[in-house]
């Protein structure tokens, strides 16, 4: 699944190119499913010159200085316009640290945000999910997660984690919220994760993330390497002619060396990084492949239970 | 066929590292031919600090400020190392404006350089050409010609153009020159080109071309399509729904439109330069089998005569 950013693609090229190519599949050649964020996190984390209201955000383009308003209207209908499978609710998503009471108003308010969304949302060939604000406070994290869990929706989500909170923190969050939401539908963390933080999450009943870290590291020319992260600059790996890892399938493993890979990042060459990016988003996949394959055979604990105790990338 | 160059690969990876990784082919995954320079003409157009001699070149290394020295020798023997299957003599390229008495000192001294690369070259699986110098001087030209021409080598080339001079004075270089080079060899102008470059050069006899346009155009985020040259930029290709060239069969043409080419390019997502240094490289390898068929049904001179008095890109 291809995760699209709303507030991003609003701005540029705007939704109605996008809808006029024929929709985020088709438009970007990804005939896979996609997602498409609310534009919320980005609102709140990347704009300048926000203010937020009952009625939405107003905020200041960083493309052109144009004052922009978001509300949950519009963004479910730049949602509906972009033609993404799974759509998400219109959030406040509070900063860390934020007191009890800063964080329950914008807890009250993404339910009512959420209800407007809901009534906004057009298309029944997308999936709209509800997201589980709530900071670190376990309470109105308990409280958010039962009362959406009683809404017919298709899928819900935990948000407003990874926001400079510690790792901690954020375990406990989804350890108390996820067992809260419906067992039969898809159970979404978002923006997250390491190895580490996907298998606590798992073991909690998530069963969705969505990350940066395989292409954001790629960028940084490093490689996601059976659990390790490695910097292909590292002198080591000069003359290293291995392949980046023996047991993956993907098309860098199959066909470049570590050497190789390790030139291209000090030239600066931009294949290294579409390469890095296809082995790293391929390690990820694979990661969570064999912990369902483990959950199956009944043997998550013996083979994953590491990454619950231990800290690492 | 696939160029690389001799001078930057010395200074990174080194040949050592590229010969350790079973040689150019293997180390970057390219079964096809492959080609290198000397190393010649970027020790004299990026290098500050340099000293000619008899011997060779002396030059400062923009990676570690390391003096480094190359000669005939060395070039060959790195180029035996990196294991292309063409590899090209060690030549003194004369920048433009020159004397007549310059050029002629670095012509003829290029000719001994070219008796020492032939002395030193120890791979019988390595096709080794010559290069014609001359600068834009007639008679050194036609001299150099004549000379290298008597000489049992694989194939010639025509060095030292698209150096500053007029375009005028180009084609009256290639047009002296590459009859006098045996027709039954491969004639390679390195450098070039263009669409009307390539057909002039095509029109005198020449076979093989090098050029940077198809991939430093598209990372400029310009295609080439059917003559013309195209800003994805502009704001036309915005909503343009149309693929980039619907004759032609490269993968970015038989997938995406140009409005999304236009939202990478303006994104400045890497994928951008990827999609468009494919197409380039297809729309120019398509230029020149066109001219081949057109050769073979004897038709070049009304399919392609009006680049010969034309000015394009």
């Amino acid at each position: 699944m291809i995760l699209a950013n709303t507030y991003h693609l609003h701005l540029q090229p705007g939704e109605e190119v996008v809808a006029g190519g024929g929709g985020l599949h088709k438009f970007m050649g990804w005939p896979g499913p996609m997602l498409t964020d609310s534009g919320g996190f980005q609102v709140f984390s990347l704009s300048e010159m926000r203010k937020i209201t009952e009625e939405g955000v107003v905020f200041r383009s960083p493309h052109d200085g144009q004052m922009i308003k978001l509300t949950p209207e519009r963004s479910i209908a730049i949602q509906n316009t972009l033609g993404a499978d799974v759509i998400m609710a219109f959030d406040e998503c509070p900063p860390y640290p934020a007191t009890h009471q800063e964080v329950e108003a914008a807890t009250e308010r993404t339910y009512r945000w959420l209800e407007r969304s809901i009534a906004a949302h057009q298309r029944q060939d997308q999936a709209l999910f509800a997201i589980v604000q709530g900071g670190v406070y376990l309470d109105l994290r308990c409280q958010a997660a039962t009362t959406l869990a009683q809404l017919d929706l298709p899928g819900f989500a935990i948000g407003g984690v990874s926001v400079g909170e510690p790792p901690e923190l954020m375990a406990q969050i989804v350890q108390a919220t996820t067992p809260l939401l419906p067992p039969q539908k898809p159970r979404y963390l978002m923006g997250v994760g390491t190895y580490r933080e996907m298998a606590i999450a798992i073991a909690s009943g998530v069963d969705l993330f969505d990350c940066v870290i395989p292409t954001r590291w790629a960028r940084h020319g490093t490689a996601i390497v059976q659990g390790d992260r490695w910097n292909l600059k590292n002198a080591k790996f000069r003359e290293d002619f291995g392949t980046l890892d023996p047991t993956c399938p993907c098309y860098t493993c199959q066909n470049f060396s570590r050497a190789y890979l390790s030139h291209l990042v000090r030239a600066q060459e931009i294949l290294a990084y579409t390469l890095l990016s296809i082995h790293n988003i391929t390690e990820l996949i694979r990661f969570t492949q064999k912990i369902r394959q483990a959950i199956f055979s009944d043997r998550f604990v013996e083979e994953f239970g590491h990454w619950l105790v231990t800290k690492s990338c």
